[in-house]
């Protein structure tokens, strides 16, 4: 029986759908959705797997869907969106939550898939790393500003309470990483991977440091310079256009803020050496970044179209980085919602955005970055990303707060 | 030349000690020691290998010691000091966060010494189990009673500020792991070794929880058990003698402070198991527990005199017991400098009482157990031990507090 979106029952127009394609769809919904999903064929025809209320319905806008996305089991879905050859009726990001809250399969297959994928990347030399960052983060800082907060702060947010504006909940998390690491007037700070350039500045104008940053984005560079220059703080930050690896100097204090993701576990030793030798005795520093409970690949669509290289750990992987140096682990914690939170935002901006960007680029660049945006909302709802902040110090060193209640102090 | 305490000259009284017995005694400060000790022989010779003031000297009463040390390199230090034919000169404390600063060896011999003693541990039976607890947590409660605060909280405090009072830092700590997984009133806890029941008492009494206390010293369930008893606790709060892989039943909170140390890493499988199948979905936990930021087998003097098949683990094995189970970290926190402060108020506790101590025990057992403070106290100061607090959940759970705030809110 076909039913519309409001569930009344439609006369039959099934033709042009064969037994084997409906069979299909009921598939797909089977594995990979939900009970609460409808698919929708290209003959307006709905498959269903239960009678529950509908919370979002997938349509198939033609018949080579299906054959599609058995062909590309791993980026068909996002693919077809992209496209337009499929869509989401209903929520998208309802939709994504269904998706990604169907219990995983841990099957041989995707084992053995996902431990081919995680042998299978290519490194992370020199020149990679900065096409891979090229490639995101130098899409334009214009398009960047119509989502993005005012500081153009983009990593995980620090919301005081849920309901807090973006631009409160970026400037609380730079105030938040300033606090963690217990920056002193005359601190010395290295930045590795210090996107438009917000926290450094943030760091120098409240916390009387000297910063040193480092990004491979030219874009980003580009654009903090002209930030420091414009807020009378070029001579208390300095934006190199560097990869970490080549950080020198030392340092009172370490911050790295979503940079680890692009950084490649198989380089998580040398960024361990980097840290070493960049910080000081008494020296603290801070890793903030994605990661997961499992150790598993990046999503091969993400990996595809939005972050080519990418990887986000377990944190016994963040923790293996620092161990190997006597880096003791101080405080961790885990912002996942934080994130679900701040990515809601991006993209209720995005949206209100949409036609301006679709003029810049295409139809299908807005469906692309619609689809991870909402997705990454998705997978921070469902637990399937995690946000770490891991402080750390020496071990050696017992310089360090009594406790943690410096953090919860109003900002006087 | 021969100096006293005091850096004199004294006139050489070196008969009795051969050129080979003044070399080793200065082998032993160059390999173990520190540059500001001085070692004494048993004419009252001293030996030093610099011309720093001296913090502490190490005396040997009779010439035995010398080869007592060379044959037993892991626990000779330890027993001869015992024994009392080994003496500190100078705080204890200090001499022995000296030995303990000294850069580690990391020689291939002390590896395949620590990779072996790795692997040769007795594996934790359940009986095996029993008998080492047994043997540290049932010297009688009335022991205890002399050095521990008066809620016998025998693992690591918070104290609100350095110079806060024991009393006040172990009731500031069980207040801390309260709030830390969220204790609402109505909550059902499983506390997986409960001391003397300190923890469970104060959760149930002052956040309206019912706790299922798991414990295998029979001493401390017996005393836990009367002081439930005597507030008025006891429908509230079950102590049961048994081993945590016998926990049976769902809870919203899983607690453990302090138990880990005596699990046995060839357990953590099992404990992980354990807490999966005792958390509800919405459930929270809390791991506390002694760890190394190195993968080391537990001090042999340490393991042979005090804590019989303990093992501090790395961080990274602890959060490995939780990933398995999709059990997300959420919060860690590092008490190290805490436990070192609780110690040093047991250990002042300790001598104030030694007299009462010797008389129940006896001379040498005082001087174990003023070595095995001590030496915490040390192993805390300078680093190589640290003490975590781990926060976890499930992933798929988003019944979690927005962010840390609570914790630092005074108790009203």
């Amino acid at each position: 029986m076909t039913r519309d979106w409001n569930g009344s029952a439609i006369s039959g127009v099934t033709a042009g759908v064969t037994g084997m394609e409906r069979r299909a769809a009921r598939r797909i919904l089977e594995t990979r959705g939900d009970l609460r999903m409808r698919a929708v064929l290209w003959n307006g025809e709905e498959v269903r797997i239960s009678d529950e209320p509908a919370l979002a319905r997938v349509v198939f806008r033609d018949r080579g869907v299906i054959p599609y996305l058995a062909l590309h089991p791993e980026v068909g879905l996002g693919d077809a969106y992209a496209s337009g050859r499929l869509e989401i009726e209903g929520d998208l990001v309802t939709a994504l939550k269904l998706f990604f809250g169907h219990p995983e399969q841990r099957g041989l297959l995707r084992r053995a898939r996902d431990a081919w994928r995680l042998w299978d990347r290519r490194s992370h030399s020199l020149r990679r790393a900065r096409y891979n960052i090229h490639r995101h983060y130098d899409l334009g800082n214009e398009f960047y500003a119509l989502w993005l907060d005012e500081r153009m702060a983009y990593t995980c947010a620090y919301f005081p309470t849920p309901s807090s504006s973006l631009e409160e909940a970026q400037l609380a998390k730079m105030e938040h990483v300033s606090r963690k690491v217990w920056l002193r007037p005359g601190d010395r700070v290295v930045e590795a991977g210090c996107g438009w350039g917000a926290l450094a500045l943030h760091m120098a104008r409240h916390h009387g440091v000297t910063v040193t940053a480092y990004n491979i984005s030219s874009e980003q560079v580009r654009y903090a310079r002209e930030l420091a220059r414009r807020e009378g703080l070029a001579d208390r930050v300095e934006f190199r256009e560097d990869d970490y690896r080549n950080v020198r100097g030392r340092y009172d204090a370490f911050v790295s803020v979503g940079m680890l993701e692009h950084v490649g576990d198989e380089n998580y030793a040398e960024l361990g050496r980097v840290i070493d030798r960049s910080l000081e005795p008494h020296g603290r520093g801070l890793i903030h970044s994605i990661g997961r409970i499992q150790r598993r690949p990046m999503d091969p669509w993400i990996d595809k179209h939005i972050f080519p290289g990418s990887y986000s750990p377990k944190l016994e992987e963040m923790v293996g980085i620092l161990s190997p140096h006597d880096l003791a682990v101080i405080d961790v914690e885990n912002l996942r919602m934080h994130y679900e939170k701040t990515l809601t935002h991006w993209l209720e901006r995005f949206e209100k955005n949409a036609a301006a960007i679709e003029r810049r680029f295409d139809a299908r660049f807005v469906r692309i970055f619609r689809l991870y945006l909402a997705g990454a909302i998705a997978s921070f709802h469902v637990g399937n990303l995690q946000l770490w902040q891991v402080v750390f110090q020496r071990t050696r060193s017992n310089d360090l707060p009594w406790n943690r209640a410096r953090l919860y102090v109003p900002k006087g």
